[in-house]
């Protein structure tokens, strides 16, 4: 199940948990552990295997966070997305008034990035991790000044960030901005004793829903043999042993992949 | 038990495993196979946990290539090493007549790690990805120019790279190079559909042993939570539910890293 986290898949995880073992990637991070809870019981109940929250944030990215935490005792972690589009800041650019179309592409800043890696741990505003660069087609006569300023200071998707506007044509926007890259970095940078010790994990993605398909399809995979063991009920990636997402077995395994 | 893997841990684990759940760091990769299956005899008999071959290599990039792979249908994975001190060539290189003390850093060649990155898929020799910088301390009136030949043409070590020696001073090998940092990459690239995925993971280590012992640690709380929840036999730690490392508990990795 790979439909909206806000209508689709709370109404659809209970729903075919009772007949099926299902795969889903519900990304509303707040809600969770209650969605967790909702999904554990009705598998519990009917004997079927749920994998909940699955894709990459949350999914792989949310696993190098607890490896990392996990590794490293006294440690820092932070995550960066992008360089790559966000469908949600797109959408909202999009319903200002004057708008036809409208991609917004999050952008770590380097600088930030840089610092994490050379092992400082600094604490970050979110306008220091990330920029944000709308590109915007707009009806004829439209007012470009109003509308700039509308995105750049809309709550909750642009103001806490440092936001750059470009108007572009139909032509340009059906040309450069058809895809939907994305990525990111999750750094846990971290003490052991005396020693700094820094982990980084990236994806770079030249397609975001054809990457996050594919790790729904490797949880599949999790799920079927969870059941063959004898589980049921809900899990994240996180508690799921990785040899299972593999479409290898144990032998070859620890002979190829150890 | 982080002891040699050629003398030490073959006998040592075998023997603790009849009495406790062990960990420890095997490291000889084509022998895990076999040792796996003498630990997890001795583990299954005696119900204790046995966690074999963990640390950062194998261990943690074991878990970062079976997951690239899982993910990505299409895919290709490097694994890049260093830059850091490599301790079993230190140790050829110490043998050599006339040689004092001698430290080598193994370094991934730039451009290998940029074409990786790049989404190029090359098939590389060994020393198109690496190569081998040795800083040696020589006896004095040694004859460096037999030393740097014996050094960069010994089979198995340096013959198969390239090898730049440097002759250093007891001063400068005591002050700059007294420390054992090690890091490297584990890339997959691969293709879901028509795009282009690059997962990469790296780790830059300012004390090999000191982080290789901190994963050791979080595989002991795993150890102890695995028999709890009724296991035994030996693991890897592609075979372990990520979560049990983690000093958190289940609630709160959902409501913080998810």
């Amino acid at each position: 199940m790979c439909g909206g986290s806000k209508e689709d898949t709370p109404i659809q995880g209970p729903l075919f948990a009772r007949k099926f073992n299902t795969v889903d990637s519900f990304d509303t991070h707040a809600d969770i552990p209650r969605y967790f809870k909702k999904m554990d019981s009705i598998g519990r109940k009917n004997k079927h295997v749920s994998i909940i929250s699955a894709g990459w944030d949350p999914g792989i990215f949310s696993l190098e966070r607890v490896l990392g935490d996990a590794f490293l005792p006294d440690n820092k972690s932070y995550t960066f997305w992008g360089p790559g589009v966000s469908q949600g800041h797109s959408d909202a650019a999009r319903k200002v008034e004057g708008v036809i179309d409208a991609r917004q592409y999050t952008l770590p800043l380097d600088n930030a990035l840089i610092a994490v890696r050379n092992g400082e741990t600094p604490d970050f505003s979110k306008r220091e991790m990330h920029k944000r660069l709308v590109y915007v087609l707009v009806e004829e006569g439209a007012d470009r000044k109003r509308i700039r300023k509308e995105i750049v200071e809309m709550p909750n998707y642009y103001a806490e960030y440092n936001t750059e506007v470009k108007f572009i044509t139909k032509e340009e926007m059906l040309k450069s901005h058809s895809g939907l890259p994305h990525g990111g970095f999750v750094l846990t940078s971290g003490l052991t004793g005396k020693s700094k010790q820094i982990l980084e994990y990236q994806c770079k993605l030249e397609s975001n829903p054809d990457f996050t398909g594919s790790v729904l399809v490797a949880c599949a995979r999790a799920a079927f043999r969870l059941q063959q063991l004898g589980h049921n009920g809900a899990f994240t990636m996180l508690d799921i042993p990785p040899a299972l997402f593999s479409p290898h077995s144990g032998d070859v395994l620890r002979s190829r992949f150890m």
